[in-house]
């Protein structure tokens, strides 16, 4: 038997994704990549995101549930998590799809869970047998979830991580909804991106259900800048509903330079853009402010 | 025949660098390297900069030249990218030295296709087999370029790539050239970086040819912050003449903590800086900038 | 002899960690890891953090050595150089726990050795025969600390990269010491995270001698918001001596959001937060501030 024949394929390293809060570059975030090293040195780490803003767990929610389609198989570790060292559950999911999940039970991984097939085991892994020995109050980070998601990437049993959870305990997103009218929507800013484009929680057929009409007009208006600002007080100020025009498009080249934009943006969702400018700017807004688009 | 001898040496994995204006630590360089991933396991992915700025098609495509001699032969992808989704297009370039360049034909690619031996075969992507098979209007790295890019480094075959195009055909960069007069250079900005370091478009041989004196002093005004400005307007307003005094040295401590430093930056061209503080506070300009060096 | 017996364990490959003040992102920080690449394609690198502010050595040092714990053994390169290209010397040091430490003479190694075991041999690289031919007199990273490091972590010997130097003689850091006061504490903030809590260079058991308690009540007040900065003229201004009053807890969700929480953070050392926002906007401080604890 020729030697060549032993030769096996060399096996693809594990997926381990990681998305936070902690910024870019940040210590938090090489703390992770240290931890992950120690336990899973053979482990294909990818930093997902860390730019998410501090405490946002919609916006992370929505980036992970996007990533899903893009992403190979593997562990995903997720963590924007104000709860922390707070009696919230820590948890390790395994989906429909063969993925597992790790985060805290805020909302954090739900979409993410659905869009990978749903949730089919639920651990909590709060005192996880995988987790470090000693764990600080303020960062289980790099203490608990990612020594968890590094010893499953290495192949570690998600039973053996934690006790079992009743999947439909799980801790639920609260989605700002679009509210369609009979000629506006309203939507929720859920992202800002390095362009100053606004993400917007709806979708281009909620747009059209509001009269909206692809390669025609757009009129945006600024209804809130915060989700707990007073309406009142917004209405006063006259600047704030001042309406600005645009234009449904396609790509950002479909309208001026300076012009607005509203479009379909990679997640499949509405997006609004400035043509070689930045509409975050334009609007003075972020995530969580809300905006009415009519005719 | 002893086992040892059929032991060959690992080979290198190939290496994939990326270069974008998406901002560090931005989902959108998480999904390249999720996309990558999942094509090609193996490849070493290296992140060579994502501050470009915005849409910066000049800034990036002298980072992404300054790094070729620094930089493994690979497959080297390049997203800068204003005009996504228009008809402009798509390119893999093989060079001379046999790297592989991925990105927009905007003139990204040209100085670093310089750098690297010549274009030698170029190839249009924009439809090409080796993408997505659905593409988003506004995320061509998602849908096109990480995706080719990662058949390539696999191994993938440039001409199944696309469609060939004449090299002599592809964008040319318009350089912001430096004014060599008889005792003055004028020179733009190219780049800030995390120092506040003013980079400039022009070589020590250019401000030897203006008269500068290494080791000796140096004035330095603003000209216009931004390209497009108009010339009057900022004679009128007196600050921005104002001439401010420093020294042509080798390296910062070679001035006085808060003084101004000209030397030849790690690229070999021209760079401004200050000792200890931030020559981009101190000017008030950023990359498009020109600037006036006298004696 | 059946095959399977010569099938080693794939080697563990070696980590080399990174740390600097170039900027998350920055091509700096993408041509260090160009350079590696090409050196040792087999090392696991890891970003450690790249937002150690502009040349602050000693927020450096801390993160490095606080690191520590955390990091595979293996070869740490940190890069916070205002010296750069000066007659300050370039080390790689090998500590007691097998690690290689590479940077700078200036003492940002210094607590990161400490903690690894202490100096067991340094080495003079700065005309290292591992570095670069040609060294850029602003780039030691790039051009001396990247190829020496990786060349270390690819096998090659610490004698071989440079001059043997004594470590009696290494440059050591200037702590900005707690003062414990009978009934106050005066401590020096370190560092500011993205979510604005304030690192602070003080123990919990600092603070208990100081009569602070836990579970108890504490006031803040700014002392000095730059070591430079002259103490009257903060007398004057009222605002700054302003107290605010928050708690000793354990972790944010201890106090009501927008509350002021004392805490042990998770390097051991004391930090301020709020839950829910920001204690650096709060206090208006960044690092080398100095902060008043008082029961």
């Amino acid at each position: 038997m020729p030697l060549s024949r032993t030769r096996r394929a060399e096996p693809t390293p594990p997926v381990l994704s990681l998305l936070s809060d902690f910024g870019p570059g940040s210590l938090y975030v090489g703390l992770l990549h240290a931890v992950i090293a120690g336990i899973s040195p053979a482990a294909r780490v990818i930093d997902l995101s860390h730019e998410v803003p501090p405490e946002d767990v919609l916006g992370g929610a929505l980036s992970l549930a996007d990533a899903i389609p893009y992403l190979p198989v593997g562990v995903h570790l997720a963590v924007v998590d104000p709860g922390v060292g707070s009696s919230r559950r820590a948890l390790a999911l395994r989906c429909g799809d063969g993925r597992i999940l790790v985060g805290p039970d805020n909302g954090l991984l739900s979409l993410a869970a659905a869009a990978a097939g749903g949730v089919q085991t639920a651990v909590d892994i709060a005192d996880s047998p995988l987790a470090a020995e000693s764990v600080a109050a303020t960062f289980h980070g790099r203490d608990i979830f990612a020594p968890v998601a590094a010893h499953l990437a290495a192949g570690a049993n998600l039973l053996g991580a934690g006790d079992l959870v009743d999947p439909a305990t799980l801790v639920e997103l609260d989605l700002p909804a679009a509210r369609v009218g009979t000629d506006a929507l309203e939507v929720s800013v859920t992202a800002v991106d390095a362009f100053g484009n606004l993400a917007l929680l709806a979708t281009p057929a909620q747009a059209r259900a509001a009269g909206l009409v692809e390669d025609g007009p757009v009129g945006i208006e600024v209804v809130s800048r915060d989700p707990d600002e007073p309406l009142d007080a917004l209405r006063i100020s006259g600047g704030l509903r001042r309406r600005r025009y645009g234009r449904w498009g396609r790509t950002f080249s479909d309208v001026a330079e300076g012009r607005l934009l509203l479009h379909e943006d990679s997640t499949g969702r509405l997006a609004l853009a400035v043509n070689g400018a930045s509409a975050a700017v334009l609007f003075d807004v972020e995530g969580g402010a809300r905006l009415r688009l009519t005719r």
